[in-house]
Protein backbone atom coordinates (compact mmCIF):
# COMPACT_ATOMS: atom_id res chain seq x y z
CA UNK A 1 0.00 0.00 0.00
CA UNK A 2 1.23 3.27 -0.68
CA UNK A 3 0.89 6.63 0.89
CA UNK A 4 1.70 10.16 0.27
CA UNK A 5 3.95 11.72 2.94
CA UNK A 6 5.63 15.25 2.27
CA UNK A 7 4.84 15.23 -1.32
CA UNK A 8 5.86 11.61 -2.47
CA UNK A 9 4.42 8.43 -2.94
CA UNK A 10 5.93 5.77 -0.67
CA UNK A 11 5.31 2.26 0.24
CA UNK A 12 3.89 1.93 3.73
CA UNK A 13 6.44 0.59 5.49
CA UNK A 14 8.92 3.01 4.27
CA UNK A 15 6.96 5.98 5.34
CA UNK A 16 8.90 6.93 8.31
CA UNK A 17 8.05 9.72 10.59
CA UNK A 18 10.47 11.28 12.74
CA UNK A 19 11.36 10.89 16.50
CA UNK A 20 11.72 14.21 16.40
CA UNK A 21 8.35 15.05 14.63
CA UNK A 22 6.59 17.41 16.97
CA UNK A 23 3.11 15.84 16.02
CA UNK A 24 4.92 11.75 18.08
CA UNK A 25 6.75 14.51 21.15
CA UNK A 26 3.51 16.60 21.67
CA UNK A 27 0.91 15.64 19.93
CA UNK A 28 1.14 19.26 18.05
CA UNK A 29 -0.79 18.99 14.92
CA UNK A 30 -4.39 17.69 13.08
CA UNK A 31 -6.21 15.14 11.45
CA UNK A 32 -9.13 14.19 9.19
CA UNK A 33 -10.61 11.17 8.57
CA UNK A 34 -12.74 11.42 5.82
CA UNK A 35 -14.76 8.88 3.63
CA UNK A 36 -13.99 8.36 0.02
CA UNK A 37 -16.80 7.20 -2.36
CA UNK A 38 -16.27 6.08 -6.35
CA UNK A 39 -13.28 8.68 -6.54
CA UNK A 40 -14.87 11.49 -4.21
CA UNK A 41 -14.40 12.92 -1.00
CA UNK A 42 -16.96 13.29 0.89
CA UNK A 43 -17.34 16.74 1.67
CA UNK A 44 -14.15 17.77 1.23
CA UNK A 45 -14.48 21.13 1.85
CA UNK A 46 -15.96 20.81 5.03
CA UNK A 47 -13.04 19.13 6.19
CA UNK A 48 -10.53 21.24 4.92
CA UNK A 49 -11.82 24.26 6.15
CA UNK A 50 -12.28 22.63 9.34
CA UNK A 51 -8.21 21.87 9.53
CA UNK A 52 -7.85 25.24 8.16
CA UNK A 53 -9.60 26.52 11.10
CA UNK A 54 -7.39 24.45 13.85
CA UNK A 55 -3.93 25.44 11.81
CA UNK A 56 -4.99 29.39 12.33
CA UNK A 57 -6.18 28.71 16.09
CA UNK A 58 -2.80 26.56 16.53
CA UNK A 59 -0.54 29.22 14.79
CA UNK A 60 0.18 27.16 11.25
CA UNK A 61 1.36 28.51 8.41
CA UNK A 62 -1.26 27.67 5.13
CA UNK A 63 -0.10 24.90 3.43
CA UNK A 64 -0.44 25.55 -0.38
CA UNK A 65 0.41 21.37 -0.88
CA UNK A 66 -3.19 21.18 0.60
CA UNK A 67 -5.10 22.67 -2.51
CA UNK A 68 -3.69 19.04 -4.19
CA UNK A 69 -5.70 16.79 -1.65
CA UNK A 70 -8.60 15.77 -3.79
CA UNK A 71 -5.93 14.83 -6.82
CA UNK A 72 -3.10 12.97 -3.75
CA UNK A 73 -6.26 10.34 -3.15
CA UNK A 74 -7.20 10.38 -6.79
CA UNK A 75 -3.99 8.68 -7.13
CA UNK A 76 -3.83 6.73 -4.36
CA UNK A 77 -6.98 4.61 -5.11
CA UNK A 78 -5.31 4.11 -8.49
CA UNK A 79 -2.51 2.78 -6.49
CA UNK A 80 -3.96 0.92 -3.82
CA UNK A 81 -6.88 -0.08 -5.73
CA UNK A 82 -9.32 1.37 -3.63
CA UNK A 83 -13.14 2.31 -4.95
CA UNK A 84 -14.72 3.13 -1.49
CA UNK A 85 -12.28 3.89 1.63
CA UNK A 86 -11.12 5.90 4.43
CA UNK A 87 -8.85 8.42 3.46
CA UNK A 88 -6.21 10.72 6.56
CA UNK A 89 -4.79 13.13 6.66
CA UNK A 90 -2.22 14.43 9.62
CA UNK A 91 -0.81 18.10 9.55
CA UNK A 92 1.96 18.36 12.04
CA UNK A 93 4.60 21.37 12.82
CA UNK A 94 6.91 19.23 11.82
CA UNK A 95 10.70 18.34 13.40
CA UNK A 96 12.05 19.97 16.53
CA UNK A 97 15.23 19.08 18.16
CA UNK A 98 14.45 20.66 21.58
CA UNK A 99 11.90 22.80 23.49
CA UNK A 100 8.67 23.71 23.30
CA UNK A 101 8.50 26.67 21.36
CA UNK A 102 6.43 26.63 18.24
CA UNK A 103 7.96 29.38 16.41
CA UNK A 104 11.17 28.14 14.97
CA UNK A 105 9.52 25.11 13.45
CA UNK A 106 9.62 25.66 9.40
CA UNK A 107 8.48 22.31 7.44
CA UNK A 108 5.00 21.10 8.77
CA UNK A 109 5.18 17.09 7.92
CA UNK A 110 1.82 16.17 5.74
CA UNK A 111 0.48 12.72 5.64
CA UNK A 112 -2.03 11.20 3.51
CA UNK A 113 -3.18 7.80 3.51
CA UNK A 114 -6.24 5.51 2.31
CA UNK A 115 -7.41 2.44 2.66
CA UNK A 116 -10.18 0.41 1.27
CA UNK A 117 -13.22 0.19 3.17
CA UNK A 118 -16.75 -1.28 3.29
CA UNK A 119 -19.82 1.12 4.49
CA UNK A 120 -22.37 -0.75 5.89
CA UNK A 121 -26.24 0.15 4.17
CA UNK A 122 -28.64 1.81 6.48
CA UNK A 123 -30.38 -1.33 6.14
CA UNK A 124 -27.38 -3.23 7.74
CA UNK A 125 -27.55 -0.65 11.43
CA UNK A 126 -26.82 -2.03 14.18
CA UNK A 127 -27.64 -0.54 17.85
CA UNK A 128 -24.87 -0.01 19.36
CA UNK A 129 -24.56 1.01 23.55
CA UNK A 130 -22.60 3.31 25.51
CA UNK A 131 -22.15 4.83 28.86
CA UNK A 132 -21.42 8.75 30.20
CA UNK A 133 -18.37 8.66 31.36
CA UNK A 134 -16.72 11.71 33.81
CA UNK A 135 -14.18 11.99 31.15
CA UNK A 136 -14.40 16.00 31.04
CA UNK A 137 -13.80 17.71 27.35
CA UNK A 138 -10.97 19.90 26.75
CA UNK A 139 -12.63 23.04 25.99
CA UNK A 140 -9.76 25.37 24.26
CA UNK A 141 -9.67 22.20 21.82
CA UNK A 142 -13.17 20.65 21.24
CA UNK A 143 -13.62 22.52 18.49
CA UNK A 144 -10.71 21.30 16.40
CA UNK A 145 -9.80 17.66 15.69
CA UNK A 146 -6.15 18.05 16.80
CA UNK A 147 -3.38 15.33 17.39
CA UNK A 148 -4.27 15.34 21.26
CA UNK A 149 -6.60 12.72 21.57
CA UNK A 150 -6.15 11.35 24.55
CA UNK A 151 -9.99 12.26 25.95
CA UNK A 152 -11.24 10.21 23.39
CA UNK A 153 -9.27 7.31 24.46
CA UNK A 154 -9.75 7.44 27.85
CA UNK A 155 -13.89 7.70 27.78
CA UNK A 156 -13.31 4.52 24.55
CA UNK A 157 -11.44 2.92 27.57
CA UNK A 158 -14.35 3.60 29.97
CA UNK A 159 -16.91 1.66 27.08
CA UNK A 160 -15.02 -1.22 27.44
CA UNK A 161 -14.50 -1.60 30.82
CA UNK A 162 -18.50 -1.10 31.08
CA UNK A 163 -18.55 -3.84 28.30
CA UNK A 164 -20.43 -1.38 25.59
CA UNK A 165 -18.83 -0.18 22.12
CA UNK A 166 -18.95 3.73 23.44
CA UNK A 167 -18.82 6.61 26.06
CA UNK A 168 -19.51 10.27 26.07
CA UNK A 169 -18.01 12.85 27.37
CA UNK A 170 -19.03 15.47 29.75
CA UNK A 171 -18.67 19.26 30.75
CA UNK A 172 -17.66 21.01 33.68
CA UNK A 173 -21.56 21.50 33.73
CA UNK A 174 -21.67 17.56 33.66
CA UNK A 175 -23.95 18.43 30.42
CA UNK A 176 -22.82 15.66 28.23
CA UNK A 177 -20.99 17.11 25.18
CA UNK A 178 -19.69 14.01 22.51
CA UNK A 179 -19.05 10.61 22.03
CA UNK A 180 -15.06 9.45 21.98
CA UNK A 181 -15.57 8.95 18.12
CA UNK A 182 -18.72 11.07 16.47
CA UNK A 183 -21.59 13.58 17.76
CA UNK A 184 -25.01 12.81 19.77
CA UNK A 185 -28.25 13.36 18.78
CA UNK A 186 -31.07 13.04 21.42
CA UNK A 187 -34.51 12.61 19.77
CA UNK A 188 -36.95 14.07 22.24
CA UNK A 189 -40.87 14.71 21.68
CA UNK A 190 -39.97 16.12 17.81
CA UNK A 191 -37.13 17.50 18.65
CA UNK A 192 -33.23 17.24 17.43
CA UNK A 193 -31.19 17.84 20.26
CA UNK A 194 -27.05 18.09 19.71
CA UNK A 195 -24.35 20.13 21.37
CA UNK A 196 -23.13 23.29 20.45
CA UNK A 197 -20.29 24.72 19.52
CA UNK A 198 -17.75 24.90 22.67
CA UNK A 199 -19.12 21.65 23.82
CA UNK A 200 -18.40 19.39 20.79
CA UNK A 201 -16.67 18.98 17.64
CA UNK A 202 -18.36 20.63 14.70
CA UNK A 203 -18.72 17.47 13.20
CA UNK A 204 -19.35 17.48 9.22
CA UNK A 205 -22.00 14.85 9.51
CA UNK A 206 -23.80 16.64 12.29
CA UNK A 207 -23.48 19.62 9.83
CA UNK A 208 -25.16 17.79 7.56
CA UNK A 209 -27.77 16.06 9.57
CA UNK A 210 -28.97 19.17 10.91
CA UNK A 211 -29.59 20.35 7.73
CA UNK A 212 -31.58 17.03 6.31
CA UNK A 213 -33.57 17.77 9.40
CA UNK A 214 -34.37 21.21 9.21
CA UNK A 215 -35.58 20.19 5.22
CA UNK A 216 -37.31 17.12 6.34
CA UNK A 217 -39.44 19.91 9.15
CA UNK A 218 -37.88 18.55 12.17
CA UNK A 219 -37.17 21.52 14.54
CA UNK A 220 -33.60 20.88 15.62
CA UNK A 221 -31.31 22.48 18.49
CA UNK A 222 -27.48 23.00 18.87
CA UNK A 223 -27.21 23.70 22.96
CA UNK A 224 -26.46 22.00 26.01
CA UNK A 225 -27.93 18.29 25.94
CA UNK A 226 -28.40 17.34 30.09
CA UNK A 227 -27.86 13.72 31.32
CA UNK A 228 -31.94 13.68 31.83
CA UNK A 229 -32.61 14.98 28.73
CA UNK A 230 -30.33 12.14 27.25
CA UNK A 231 -32.09 9.16 29.37
CA UNK A 232 -35.21 10.37 28.42
CA UNK A 233 -34.71 10.46 25.14
CA UNK A 234 -36.65 8.58 22.78
CA UNK A 235 -33.93 8.10 20.75
CA UNK A 236 -30.82 8.54 20.60
CA UNK A 237 -27.85 8.51 17.16
CA UNK A 238 -24.45 9.45 17.03
CA UNK A 239 -23.02 10.65 13.66
CA UNK A 240 -19.14 10.77 12.27
CA UNK A 241 -17.99 10.74 8.60
CA UNK A 242 -16.58 6.82 8.83
CA UNK A 243 -19.70 5.26 10.66
CA UNK A 244 -22.40 7.80 9.21
CA UNK A 245 -25.62 6.98 11.74
CA UNK A 246 -24.97 4.42 14.63
CA UNK A 247 -28.24 4.30 16.84
CA UNK A 248 -27.85 3.90 20.23
CA UNK A 249 -30.25 1.57 21.59
CA UNK A 250 -28.69 0.95 25.34
CA UNK A 251 -27.07 4.25 27.86
CA UNK A 252 -25.86 3.14 31.25
CA UNK A 253 -27.72 -0.04 31.40
CA UNK A 254 -30.99 0.96 30.01
CA UNK A 255 -33.01 0.37 26.97
CA UNK A 256 -33.05 4.09 25.15
CA UNK A 257 -37.13 4.19 23.86
CA UNK A 258 -38.02 0.90 23.06
CA UNK A 259 -34.46 -0.68 22.97
CA UNK A 260 -34.72 -0.88 19.20
CA UNK A 261 -34.02 1.16 16.30
CA UNK A 262 -36.27 4.28 16.23
CA UNK A 263 -38.17 5.41 13.37
CA UNK A 264 -36.69 8.89 13.23
CA UNK A 265 -33.11 7.14 13.22
CA UNK A 266 -34.29 5.28 10.58
CA UNK A 267 -35.71 8.03 8.32
CA UNK A 268 -32.64 10.29 8.57
CA UNK A 269 -29.76 7.35 8.05
CA UNK A 270 -32.36 7.04 4.86
CA UNK A 271 -31.95 10.33 3.41
CA UNK A 272 -28.13 10.51 4.59
CA UNK A 273 -27.19 7.40 2.44
CA UNK A 274 -29.13 9.29 -0.36
CA UNK A 275 -26.78 12.26 0.19
CA UNK A 276 -23.79 10.24 0.20
CA UNK A 277 -24.90 8.69 -2.96
CA UNK A 278 -25.87 11.78 -4.41
CA UNK A 279 -22.91 13.33 -3.26
CA UNK A 280 -24.75 15.84 -2.05
CA UNK A 281 -28.34 17.73 -1.84
CA UNK B 1 23.92 10.46 16.42
CA UNK B 2 22.61 6.89 18.20
CA UNK B 3 19.23 6.12 19.23
CA UNK B 4 17.51 3.20 20.83
CA UNK B 5 14.35 2.19 19.43
CA UNK B 6 12.07 -1.00 20.33
CA UNK B 7 15.30 -3.01 21.46
CA UNK B 8 18.21 -1.92 18.65
CA UNK B 9 20.33 1.03 18.66
CA UNK B 10 20.17 2.94 15.40
CA UNK B 11 21.59 5.85 13.69
CA UNK B 12 18.65 8.59 14.21
CA UNK B 13 17.78 9.11 10.73
CA UNK B 14 17.35 5.41 10.43
CA UNK B 15 14.97 5.28 13.42
CA UNK B 16 11.62 5.55 11.94
CA UNK B 17 8.26 6.18 13.41
CA UNK B 18 5.62 4.17 11.87
CA UNK B 19 2.61 6.67 10.89
CA UNK B 20 -0.06 4.63 12.36
CA UNK B 21 2.40 4.60 15.73
CA UNK B 22 -0.48 5.40 18.25
CA UNK B 23 1.39 7.78 19.61
CA UNK B 24 1.58 10.07 16.66
CA UNK B 25 -1.85 9.23 15.58
CA UNK B 26 -3.64 10.48 19.04
CA UNK B 27 -0.88 11.50 21.07
CA UNK B 28 -1.25 8.17 22.64
CA UNK B 29 1.87 7.37 25.00
CA UNK B 30 3.76 8.85 27.68
CA UNK B 31 7.25 10.67 28.48
CA UNK B 32 9.75 11.80 30.40
CA UNK B 33 12.81 13.77 29.94
CA UNK B 34 15.62 13.71 32.36
CA UNK B 35 19.04 14.83 33.08
CA UNK B 36 22.20 12.86 32.62
CA UNK B 37 25.35 13.77 34.35
CA UNK B 38 29.03 12.36 34.47
CA UNK B 39 26.83 8.91 33.60
CA UNK B 40 24.41 9.02 36.12
CA UNK B 41 20.44 9.75 35.07
CA UNK B 42 19.30 12.49 38.20
CA UNK B 43 16.49 11.02 39.57
CA UNK B 44 15.94 8.16 37.49
CA UNK B 45 13.51 6.25 40.08
CA UNK B 46 11.43 9.18 40.32
CA UNK B 47 11.08 9.59 36.89
CA UNK B 48 10.29 5.92 36.45
CA UNK B 49 7.93 5.96 39.31
CA UNK B 50 6.04 8.79 37.35
CA UNK B 51 6.20 6.88 33.78
CA UNK B 52 4.76 3.77 35.71
CA UNK B 53 1.82 5.80 37.28
CA UNK B 54 0.90 7.34 33.70
CA UNK B 55 0.74 3.74 32.28
CA UNK B 56 -1.48 2.38 35.37
CA UNK B 57 -3.73 5.23 34.11
CA UNK B 58 -3.42 4.94 31.19
CA UNK B 59 -3.90 0.94 30.78
CA UNK B 60 -0.60 0.10 29.37
CA UNK B 61 1.28 -3.38 30.16
CA UNK B 62 4.25 -3.24 32.46
CA UNK B 63 7.24 -2.88 30.03
CA UNK B 64 10.19 -5.38 31.63
CA UNK B 65 12.23 -3.26 28.67
CA UNK B 66 11.99 0.12 31.06
CA UNK B 67 14.59 -1.78 33.83
CA UNK B 68 17.17 -1.67 31.09
CA UNK B 69 16.65 1.99 30.86
CA UNK B 70 19.83 3.04 32.92
CA UNK B 71 22.00 0.39 31.36
CA UNK B 72 20.78 1.93 27.69
CA UNK B 73 21.65 5.40 28.09
CA UNK B 74 25.23 4.66 29.44
CA UNK B 75 25.63 2.77 25.97
CA UNK B 76 24.31 5.78 23.96
CA UNK B 77 27.02 8.15 26.29
CA UNK B 78 29.56 5.84 24.29
CA UNK B 79 27.92 5.98 21.30
CA UNK B 80 27.73 9.14 21.01
CA UNK B 81 30.45 10.92 23.14
CA UNK B 82 27.99 12.52 25.42
CA UNK B 83 29.01 13.23 29.29
CA UNK B 84 26.51 15.74 30.35
CA UNK B 85 23.29 15.71 28.36
CA UNK B 86 19.68 14.96 28.21
CA UNK B 87 17.95 11.71 28.00
CA UNK B 88 14.17 11.38 26.21
CA UNK B 89 12.11 8.09 26.48
CA UNK B 90 9.05 8.05 24.94
CA UNK B 91 6.39 5.23 25.57
CA UNK B 92 3.33 4.70 23.00
CA UNK B 93 1.00 2.19 23.21
CA UNK B 94 2.06 1.10 19.66
CA UNK B 95 0.88 0.62 16.15
CA UNK B 96 -2.97 0.13 14.88
CA UNK B 97 -4.49 0.46 11.60
CA UNK B 98 -8.24 1.82 12.36
CA UNK B 99 -9.84 3.06 15.55
CA UNK B 100 -9.81 4.36 18.75
CA UNK B 101 -9.64 0.80 20.92
CA UNK B 102 -6.59 0.88 22.87
CA UNK B 103 -7.11 -2.67 23.91
CA UNK B 104 -6.71 -4.69 21.02
CA UNK B 105 -2.84 -3.07 20.65
CA UNK B 106 -0.15 -5.43 21.36
CA UNK B 107 3.69 -3.95 20.22
CA UNK B 108 4.71 -0.60 22.22
CA UNK B 109 6.86 1.61 20.73
CA UNK B 110 9.98 2.18 23.11
CA UNK B 111 12.35 5.48 22.25
CA UNK B 112 15.28 6.52 24.32
CA UNK B 113 17.71 9.41 22.99
CA UNK B 114 20.20 11.02 24.44
CA UNK B 115 21.71 14.46 23.45
CA UNK B 116 24.17 16.63 24.90
CA UNK B 117 23.62 19.89 26.85
CA UNK B 118 25.48 22.09 28.96
CA UNK B 119 23.76 22.35 32.01
CA UNK B 120 24.33 26.34 33.00
CA UNK B 121 26.01 26.94 37.17
CA UNK B 122 23.98 28.39 39.41
CA UNK B 123 25.87 31.46 39.28
CA UNK B 124 24.57 31.79 35.61
CA UNK B 125 21.80 32.09 36.57
CA UNK B 126 19.32 34.15 34.05
CA UNK B 127 16.10 35.83 35.54
CA UNK B 128 12.85 35.31 32.71
CA UNK B 129 9.69 36.68 32.74
CA UNK B 130 5.96 35.47 32.18
CA UNK B 131 2.51 35.95 31.79
CA UNK B 132 -0.67 34.30 33.25
CA UNK B 133 -2.47 33.00 30.47
CA UNK B 134 -5.98 31.77 30.32
CA UNK B 135 -5.17 28.57 29.06
CA UNK B 136 -6.57 25.71 31.23
CA UNK B 137 -4.69 22.62 32.36
CA UNK B 138 -6.58 19.40 31.84
CA UNK B 139 -7.55 17.78 34.86
CA UNK B 140 -7.49 13.94 34.34
CA UNK B 141 -3.77 13.91 32.50
CA UNK B 142 -2.04 16.64 34.47
CA UNK B 143 -0.65 13.80 37.09
CA UNK B 144 0.90 12.27 33.95
CA UNK B 145 3.57 13.32 31.20
CA UNK B 146 1.55 12.56 28.61
CA UNK B 147 2.08 12.71 24.76
CA UNK B 148 -0.49 14.96 24.58
CA UNK B 149 1.08 18.08 25.31
CA UNK B 150 -0.75 20.96 23.30
CA UNK B 151 -2.21 22.76 26.26
CA UNK B 152 1.37 23.67 27.44
CA UNK B 153 2.11 24.65 23.62
CA UNK B 154 -0.85 26.77 23.64
CA UNK B 155 0.48 28.44 27.08
CA UNK B 156 3.97 28.94 25.32
CA UNK B 157 2.33 30.30 22.31
CA UNK B 158 0.37 33.12 24.32
CA UNK B 159 4.05 33.98 25.92
CA UNK B 160 5.65 34.18 22.56
CA UNK B 161 2.95 36.35 21.50
CA UNK B 162 3.51 38.97 24.78
CA UNK B 163 7.50 38.76 24.04
CA UNK B 164 8.40 36.57 27.06
CA UNK B 165 9.68 33.80 27.92
CA UNK B 166 7.00 31.13 30.08
CA UNK B 167 3.17 31.23 29.91
CA UNK B 168 1.41 29.74 32.93
CA UNK B 169 -1.59 27.60 32.97
CA UNK B 170 -4.51 27.99 34.58
CA UNK B 171 -7.78 25.86 36.89
CA UNK B 172 -11.18 26.18 36.34
CA UNK B 173 -11.32 28.25 39.41
CA UNK B 174 -8.15 30.79 37.56
CA UNK B 175 -5.62 29.61 40.64
CA UNK B 176 -2.34 29.19 38.82
CA UNK B 177 -1.51 25.88 38.28
CA UNK B 178 1.88 25.18 36.00
CA UNK B 179 4.65 26.46 33.88
CA UNK B 180 4.12 25.45 29.80
CA UNK B 181 7.48 23.56 31.41
CA UNK B 182 7.53 23.56 34.62
CA UNK B 183 6.62 24.01 38.21
CA UNK B 184 5.87 27.26 39.71
CA UNK B 185 7.19 28.40 43.35
CA UNK B 186 5.95 31.78 44.95
CA UNK B 187 7.81 33.04 48.04
CA UNK B 188 5.45 35.19 50.46
CA UNK B 189 6.59 35.35 54.00
CA UNK B 190 9.26 32.93 54.22
CA UNK B 191 7.11 30.81 52.87
CA UNK B 192 6.99 28.56 49.86
CA UNK B 193 3.84 27.61 48.01
CA UNK B 194 3.53 25.41 45.01
CA UNK B 195 0.38 24.08 43.42
CA UNK B 196 -0.95 20.99 44.70
CA UNK B 197 -1.74 17.03 43.31
CA UNK B 198 -3.73 17.85 40.65
CA UNK B 199 -3.14 21.22 39.75
CA UNK B 200 0.20 20.24 38.43
CA UNK B 201 2.59 17.67 37.18
CA UNK B 202 3.90 15.90 40.49
CA UNK B 203 7.64 17.56 38.91
CA UNK B 204 10.37 15.18 40.24
CA UNK B 205 12.57 18.49 40.46
CA UNK B 206 9.58 20.14 42.56
CA UNK B 207 9.88 17.10 44.85
CA UNK B 208 13.72 18.07 45.51
CA UNK B 209 13.10 21.65 46.07
CA UNK B 210 10.19 20.90 48.54
CA UNK B 211 12.67 18.33 50.19
CA UNK B 212 15.76 21.45 50.23
CA UNK B 213 13.35 23.81 51.49
CA UNK B 214 11.65 21.83 54.29
CA UNK B 215 15.78 20.52 55.60
CA UNK B 216 16.40 24.46 55.57
CA UNK B 217 13.22 25.30 58.11
CA UNK B 218 11.16 26.75 55.17
CA UNK B 219 7.72 26.09 55.88
CA UNK B 220 6.48 24.60 52.74
CA UNK B 221 2.89 25.09 51.13
CA UNK B 222 1.48 22.21 48.88
CA UNK B 223 -2.50 24.05 47.30
CA UNK B 224 -3.68 26.37 45.41
CA UNK B 225 -1.99 29.31 43.86
CA UNK B 226 -4.13 32.96 43.85
CA UNK B 227 -3.35 35.08 41.17
CA UNK B 228 -3.26 37.47 43.78
CA UNK B 229 -1.07 35.50 46.01
CA UNK B 230 1.46 35.31 42.69
CA UNK B 231 1.29 38.97 42.32
CA UNK B 232 2.45 40.00 45.45
CA UNK B 233 4.99 37.49 45.91
CA UNK B 234 8.41 38.70 47.02
CA UNK B 235 9.94 36.35 44.87
CA UNK B 236 8.64 33.40 42.17
CA UNK B 237 10.49 30.87 40.22
CA UNK B 238 10.13 27.74 38.00
CA UNK B 239 11.90 24.06 38.64
CA UNK B 240 12.24 20.87 36.31
CA UNK B 241 14.50 18.74 35.28
CA UNK B 242 16.14 20.26 32.34
CA UNK B 243 16.24 23.60 33.15
CA UNK B 244 16.70 23.21 37.38
CA UNK B 245 15.77 26.55 39.04
CA UNK B 246 14.50 29.49 36.71
CA UNK B 247 13.76 32.77 38.76
CA UNK B 248 10.66 34.63 37.16
CA UNK B 249 12.08 38.12 37.66
CA UNK B 250 8.43 39.75 35.77
CA UNK B 251 5.23 38.60 35.31
CA UNK B 252 2.56 40.22 33.09
CA UNK B 253 4.51 43.19 32.77
CA UNK B 254 5.37 44.36 36.17
CA UNK B 255 8.48 43.48 38.40
CA UNK B 256 8.48 40.48 40.83
CA UNK B 257 9.69 41.82 43.98
CA UNK B 258 13.01 44.18 43.02
CA UNK B 259 13.02 42.42 40.01
CA UNK B 260 16.11 40.88 40.70
CA UNK B 261 16.83 37.44 41.36
CA UNK B 262 15.92 37.11 45.21
CA UNK B 263 17.87 35.48 48.12
CA UNK B 264 15.70 32.49 49.01
CA UNK B 265 15.71 32.07 44.57
CA UNK B 266 19.59 31.80 44.85
CA UNK B 267 20.26 29.54 48.68
CA UNK B 268 17.77 27.18 46.89
CA UNK B 269 19.59 27.35 43.59
CA UNK B 270 22.88 26.35 45.44
CA UNK B 271 21.57 23.43 47.38
CA UNK B 272 19.50 22.08 44.44
CA UNK B 273 23.55 22.31 42.29
CA UNK B 274 25.24 20.44 45.73
CA UNK B 275 22.24 17.75 45.22
CA UNK B 276 23.01 17.68 41.28
CA UNK B 277 26.59 17.07 42.08
CA UNK B 278 26.22 14.81 45.07
CA UNK B 279 23.57 12.97 43.12
CA UNK B 280 21.57 13.32 45.87
CA UNK B 281 21.28 13.98 49.25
Amino acid sequence: MDVYLNGEFVEESRAAIAPTDRGFQFGDGLFETMRVSGGKILQWEAHRERMQAGMAFLGMPPLPEMARTAEVILELQQRNGVVDGIARIVLTRGRSEFGLSPSAVQDPTWLITLRSHVFPRTDDMQGIRAVVTRIPIYPPLVGFKTLNYLPGILARRCAETAGVEEGFLVDAAHHVCEASSGNIFAVARDRLITPGPGQALPGVTRRVILQIAERGGWETVEGSLSRETLRDAEEIFLTSSIAGIRPVIGLDGNEVGTGKIGPVTRQLAREYQHFVEQGGF
